[in-house]
Formats: C-alpha cells, sequence, structure tokens
C-alpha cells in the first residue's frame, strides 16, 4: 500500500473538483486546462500540486480510498460485533459518498485503465483490502448464525456495488434528503444479508 | 426511443467483441484497428458495419439495451405478480450478464459521456424506461403491502446497480458457477426489499 498522499486542504479541494470534470466530460477529454480552470488557478499554479493527468489521477483516487480507510474502515474495525460493523461500513461509506458527491467514487471504478500500471495495481491493492474486510464481516456474521444462505464473496461484491453505485444516482438537489436515502439504503444492505 | 438496431448475428459478434476490447483498453485509447483486429476483419471491411468509434459505442449501448428490452422486461412485463416480476428481473438480468460477459453493461455505465448529445440522450431515454419498470414493480409491492419501509426510487436505483455492478467483480473462471451466482444474487435482492 503507498504511504498516505493528502498533504493538505487545497489539494483536496483540487481533487474533487478535477474529479467532477473529469466524471462530466471524461478523463479523456478532459484537458489540465479545464482543471486550472475549474479550480482557479493557472496553468503554472496547477503544476505546483500534481505531475500530470495521469498524476492527478492516480492522487484523486489514492484521496478516495484514503477516505474510505479514515472514514469507514477505520471506525468500523472498532465495532466487534459483525452485525453493528456491517451497518456501520453501509451508514458511514453511504454518508462519505452523499457528501461529497459521487464523482471520487465513479473514477474509481470506471478509469482504473487509464493509471499506469504500478499506479493501477497501488490502488486495486486497496480496493481489495475493503473487498476483503468486508467479506470477513460476512463470514464473522456466517459464525454467529446470522448470515443468509449465500457465499460471502458474492455478498461483499454486491454490497461494495450498492455503496458504489450511490454516487451515480443520488441527486443532491432532489426530493429526498441524504439522511433519508442512506436509512433506506443501510436497510436494504442489512436485510440482503443478515438473517431475520 | 430509437428503432431496434440489431442486423444480423455477425454484427452481434462486433459489439460484444469490441465492447472487451473497450473495456479492456478504455474507449478513447480504443482505435478502429484494435477493434478489426481483434474481431479479424480487414479496417474496409469493419467500415461495412460502422461509420465510426462513436457510431460503434452506440450501436453497442443500443445492442445491450435491445437485450433488456427482450431478455428482461418483455418476459417479466408478462408476470402479473410484483414480487415474482422482481425476481424474474433479478434473475434474467444477472443470468444474462454472467452469460455474456460484463463488457457491454460496463460500457453503458461508464461512457456516456462519450456519445454524442443526441446518441446518449437516446441511450439515456431507454435506461430510465427500466428503471421505471423496476420501480414500477416496488410501487405494486408496496400496494400488497410487501415493500420494506423503504421509498420505491431508492430501491429501484439500489437494485439496478447491484444488476450492473455483477458484470465488474464475476469471473467466469473462478470457483463458482454462474448459476450459483445467481442464486444467491437473487436471494440478496429479495429479502433487500421484500418484507418476510
Amino acid at each position: 500500500m503507498l504511504p498516505v498522499r493528502r498533504k493538505e486542504d487545497r489539494a483536496d479541494h483540487i481533487y474533487r473538483v478535477a474529479a467532477e470534470v473529469m466524471c462530466q466530460k471524461g478523463y479523456e477529454a478532459t484537458s489540465m486546462n479545464d482543471i486550472a480552470d475549474a479550480v482557479g488557478l493557472t496553468k503554472a499554479g496547477i503544476y505546483h500540486y500534481i505531475r500530470g493527468k495521469e498524476d492527478l489521477l492516480f492522487q484523486i483516487m489514492g484521496f478516495g480510498m484514503d477516505m474510505v480507510d479514515e472514514d469507514v474502515i477505520a471506525p468500523a474495525k472498532e465495532i466487534e460485533d459483525p452485525e453493528e460493523r456491517l451497518r456501520a461500513i453501509a451508514r458511514r461509506h453511504a454518508t462519505r459518498i452523499l457528501e461529497a458527491g459521487g464523482a471520487v467514487t465513479i473514477l474509481l471504478t470506471d478509469d482504473m485503465h487509464a493509471l499506469s500500471p504500478a499506479h493501477s495495481r497501488a490502488i486495486f491493492d486497496r480496493q481489495r483490502v475493503y473487498l476483503q474486510f468486508i467479506k470477513e464481516t460476512l463470514v464473522g456474521l456466517a459464525a454467529q448464525g446470522k448470515l443468509r444462505d449465500i457465499n460471502p464473496s458474492v455478498a461483499a461484491a454486491t454490497i461494495l456495488g450498492m455503496i458504489c453505485w450511490l454516487g451515480r444516482w443520488y441527486n443532491s438537489n432532489g426530493r429526498m434528503t441524504a439522511e433519508q436515502v442512506v436509512r433506506d439504503f443501510v436497510e436494504m444492505v442489512m436485510h440482503a444479508v443478515v438473517l431475520s
């Protein structure tokens, strides 16, 4: 796993805005000028933060995985009971995506092929760690006799998909608040896998 | 909605193989030469079937939505009971993705921004029809008192995500058969939304 790369809030802001631009236009069609314009920096200024477009994409994805590590995995690890831990994973990650917007999550799933092989491997390894964490939580549920008659690998992949999909359809200007969506979402995740 | 575009099996084969190439390399990085090579046609030969790369992407997406119309929506419409209809949607669509490979489905979610505005609108309209069909099925469940206390729009979008995600992680060379995965998957979808 590569070291945490986040340096400062200014860089975080660039990552978030750049992710939105890349999502809208597509990674290939986005130029460094587009990004400089969107974040209000000169093209020279933006090269203070990043080396180039591929490096920026890698930084954005690392930023996204840092969020998962800090806001989802670390606090969920503190919870021993697998059912409560799963609920915390679903609630925390869903909340994070709805609050921050889905662009970073969308890039993390759609644009892996745009990374260099070394960068792609680094991000993929971090994603695999997260998937494994979800799977272990489900195996813990099974050990307590609380998992439905489903394969934990299938269930973990499906739950990750439910989470990652949120950023694609949730409209923060729509009628439902993020809290309402997260509540219904967590209800679905829990009933999908936990015996009632 | 645009007319159905599928002409023949040869074209279907090109769509499927081209989708796999585009998924692996990324749409922008894929050339018409790459696609001609993969399907075993000369560059001149491939232009018998398609006008250019954007048109090909649009044809592939239309092909994918034709599959949804023919293999999922049409047979599910024959089923009146909403619970059984939902089960048919989940089972049929999951089976289709695992059998055909996930590449077409992945392009349908990842590369909408590469389409011209008119093409993007045409595909988006078809996707919206499908999402609406799932939502109406859930509203039907609610009318029978069988839907969990969740918003049908949230549930429909989440179910669509569960389905579309399948093609991203299922490995047809892995230990689980498609039948086993579909079985567990349908179990999760049904319990996520249907009161037990």
